[in-house]
């Protein structure tokens, strides 16, 4: 994991893009596929997530290897990544797209918000979601999963890239999430996507005013010049939002 | 599309059907494949939807053709479906099933509410989904989904036969959606239906009343005579919901 | 399906019982595959459904004996089933996963409730999904679907071993359901389940404690000689949940 | 199973027809889904299998029911049904479509095939598939799989409708595979399948005549009078295949 | 579909280049998504296959429209499309990845050969394969499958854009397949992939050359400047493949 | 990768069971998912392939960081472990089970050929299969697939843990491959498994000739101690295969 920290700055601009902004703008830069695939948050209503991955890798579990009690082993790559991963990052599972066990579970989760961890993605179930989703923590996940991870998993190793919802995710990628996605943007490109992004959703929102006024989205979305002088105009006279 | 308009009294009957009614009166002719699998309304407190489809194609996305600025194009299929789609007809999407992308978003959403379109169905992911939630417009999709529709669709053209959710969509049928599903009404069969279903709805609501009272299903559901009877005496009474 | 029953007591420690404790247990046991898969609550607010269960059989509908009319064949075996379902028992179809049609409705659903059923189980859609979720019963399924089950559905049998989202029932199982997930407890491990995971459902309550209290996970979760002498000390003293 | 036989100038009519021509004449019946789903045949040269069905049920294994040396247990529905499956019957097993397990190898395929067993069909894999693929007798599967039934599967019951590859299929239909595919016939519709399905394989044969002598499919495929009438001829001067 | 002829000694550049190499040039400009999924050559015996793509497109069947008797329909846009294609052009139908049905069968695609097209891809099943395989025209498919194209698809229009196999497909892209794929090539492009990719095919065959001589990878794949001087020498001396 | 070698006895001995046999007695000692799913063998052949896996994991590419002229970067983990990989080992890749896109191509192939590997293993599809097809390497993949391998994989790093169809692989297991599949062998079990397997496979081919001469399953298979002691006279007198 990048040692590098990101600009406070950045993280707070990245802070008011949507995930779909931030899509758009990877898109343009030749990425198209960057959204974790089949992921939902438990809970929608807590603010975006903003943070680095730290990763953590499964592969199917062997039935010798992945029993009742397993979780006790000190060198289980599970429990120490737990207590590794670095307050204000994302720890991010590769449960290789697999819903029918949980990747990890109530009392985990709430240690990592203890931990302040800034959220949770898997590519996989999680289990006890009732009492996780009321966590002050986002969890984006396939859904409820009763069985254990043991069950189906054992985890490898943790700072490496991996795989998440068909998405290469690599140590330090920035995860931003709301609502409705998780996107890992390249470190490298955090910045710009940052500061690009903050003032997309300033000219959106003024896009979707004109909308609602009832304009046709020709010449609107996308806005021909007319259209980004009313901005230049707006923006000037502090009247877009 | 038909020109032809349905008539009013037929489409205020319909909107007194269930999903689930009008999929059981078009299997009773043979229609087994009219329900958009895979689908489900973005939000489920609004008035049940009706009327004729629109259609929209997509095929999927070359990366030369369709990238960042391909929605500026004049000859853009999606944008001039957007501005021509009729008021009172609902939008419906061939996304191939893709829910890895958004086949549409918040503007253009915002934009055929503004037009007055009755939905939008699409077999594919929605974008900025929390703020579409909120629009006074029925949206049926498979998800949420961040990425824009260029990165993986490319609009071929509207008003043509589609698939939609694995079953076939002819422009202007009658498209019926609530809470549970979207049926795709063949256009010559919407009169029928909607003589039929709205008193099928009648007296299953009679039918459910005898059951709760604790009968059993045996000569209720589906009903003999006598319970038939019974249904013609509440109905000349006035008791029957 | 077994005639003994199942001691009160057993059910009611069952009761306070998670889904995920009893995976947790069955794995310990050697069995790996006993959560339902892709069924989820139709409601998340109902108490847990606990009861035996009583099992119908769908294969796929063959088109001159499924139509419109089929319930009303006295010899229709989900007709039978539902009016020979026990009280108390959970009524498990198997649907093949299919989540195109429904594998039930509200009226039949209805029925069952005032049957005393404890629950519904199908790994397959639900019809008239809107007014099921009204009912005080708990309905697990792949979500809403409006054809009714004739469109895809032949009842074959009831009473005997099915296969359900890719899990083993018996006549008999202990279906174990909570907001989380549903799953199937071999007949013959109920009691030492029962009693084994009410045990656990009260020991981490108190890990969760711990962890809120910001311990570490080392020692904690599995829990070491000295959490677990802090535990009985709490218990003894009466402190923990 | 029906204990009526099917007469013999039934089957060997339909030893004429194609799987191709078998489901044209079932869909001209409404019956739209007969065809065996990812099934193909384990070797493509022997001739076409006809019988009746005689079903096997699988469900998913249970670890404490299903392992090393459950073949043994007199008692076990597989080897019993081996044992009893007539002379001439199609052996069809539902494997629920999991072709990560084996539905038999091939010891129980060679004793079937000892025991006059005409086919073997299930939606599954087959074990020691290179040697079964020596054996003379037809086995459709979804391939080669080299984990034994007990390894994913429990054997229920026989004698009792299935699913196969998303087909229903009840004891006593006549099975009919060929290179390409395996069709269910229903039992009461074999005898007009036959005639007519036979009848048509002349006809297409004569069609196809016609196309390899250059003409268009226009009046040819489907025929027109004058091609009928030209069929007519042919037939009767005896030049048709 | 574009009416300008592509030069006959691009096409013949073409022939020598495999479908991988092809995508390997595509992706180089960018397109990762070329090649055709899920679709085999029923032979791989045959020549590589080069023509422009003819395009037909299928959505869901609706039981009333598609039928037997379909086919003799005059409007029947599938059988329209068969008297149309041109002569050397690839018959390339949007089969909506179905495999459960056929595209296409032995005689109409008789009729295709004998109008000298170039080849068949479906992303769906053909039907009588078994005489299929046995014409001198390469056909590419999902496999076998016995029910007639209306037991599931309905012919909508032919020489417009459309999906196959997840790859968008223009009218008049070239088409190149061989045994181990189908690549669908823009048609702005074609000129360009033929010429550096008939180079790129010698170059690779004097680079494994190299392999089987016992060389490393390193240096040699990819070639840094020694092994391309290696080349030079090669080709100016004419011992290269 | 475990540095101790295996006894070349052992090997030997494993060299006479077939991977149907490994699976049985793994599922014997409690391992139920040791057979890679979804792969078969691009040639058929080929004796068995027996040696310890040496892995190499991919995660999916990203467009900045996967294109061509990737293979040439000198740190690239594909082209590093292709020129570390021991002789006599199975080189496994984790495609994570896309078979759009290829695990490697003839060149790479030819190169793990030429450094005296025992077989190549990857849930993902080759290129240039038909030239791979030729080499006297068994390679098992996913089926043909033209894209090379950085349209949709980055290779991360060699020798850890991975996933490959579905199935737990270690570095140093023992893959054992035939014509029908790939299994993962624990290594620690690896004496044992060839010790029992090449007994087993020695009863079988008894068994098997009690069957082609007519004696039915029941005390045949499994054997009851009449067959074992026909088995220990015909071994004995040395007349059993």
């Amino acid at each position: 994991m990048p040692t590098d920290k990101i600009d406070a700055g950045v993280l707070h601009k990245l802070k008011n893009c949507s995930s779909a902004t931030a899509t758009t703008l990877l898109v343009k830069r030749g990425l198209r596929n960057t959204a974790i695939r089949r992921v939902l948050p438990l809970r929608r209503d807590l603010p975006r997530m903003v943070g680095p991955a730290f990763t953590l890798r499964y592969i199917p579990a062997r039935e010798d290897l992945d029993r009742y009690g397993t979780g006790g082993d000190p060198h289980n790559a599970q429990r120490q990544a737990i207590e590794l991963v670095p307050e204000g990052a994302v720890f991010v599972l590769d449960c290789r797209g697999d819903d029918s066990i949980a990747g990890i579970g109530a009392i985990l989760t709430r240690r990592l918000q203890a931990r302040g961890v800034a959220g949770v993605v898997m590519d996989g179930g999680v289990r006890d979601s009732n009492s996780v989703a009321t966590f002050d923590i986002p969890v984006y996940c396939s859904g409820p999963s009763a069985p254990p991870n043991y069950a189906g998993h054992h985890a490898v190793e943790f700072g490496t890239p991996i795989s998440c919802g068909g998405v290469a995710v690599y140590p330090g990628d920035i995860m931003l999430g709301d609502a409705e996605a998780v996107v890992a943007i390249p470190r490298h490109l955090v910045a710009e996507i940052a500061e690009e992004g903050e003032a997309m959703e300033r000219r959106e929102a003024f896009l979707m005013c004109e909308i609602v006024a009832g304009r046709s989205i020709v010449g609107v979305y996308p806005p021909d010049s007319d259209t980004l002088e009313r901005y230049r105009v707006a923006i000037t006279s502090g009247s877009a939002t």
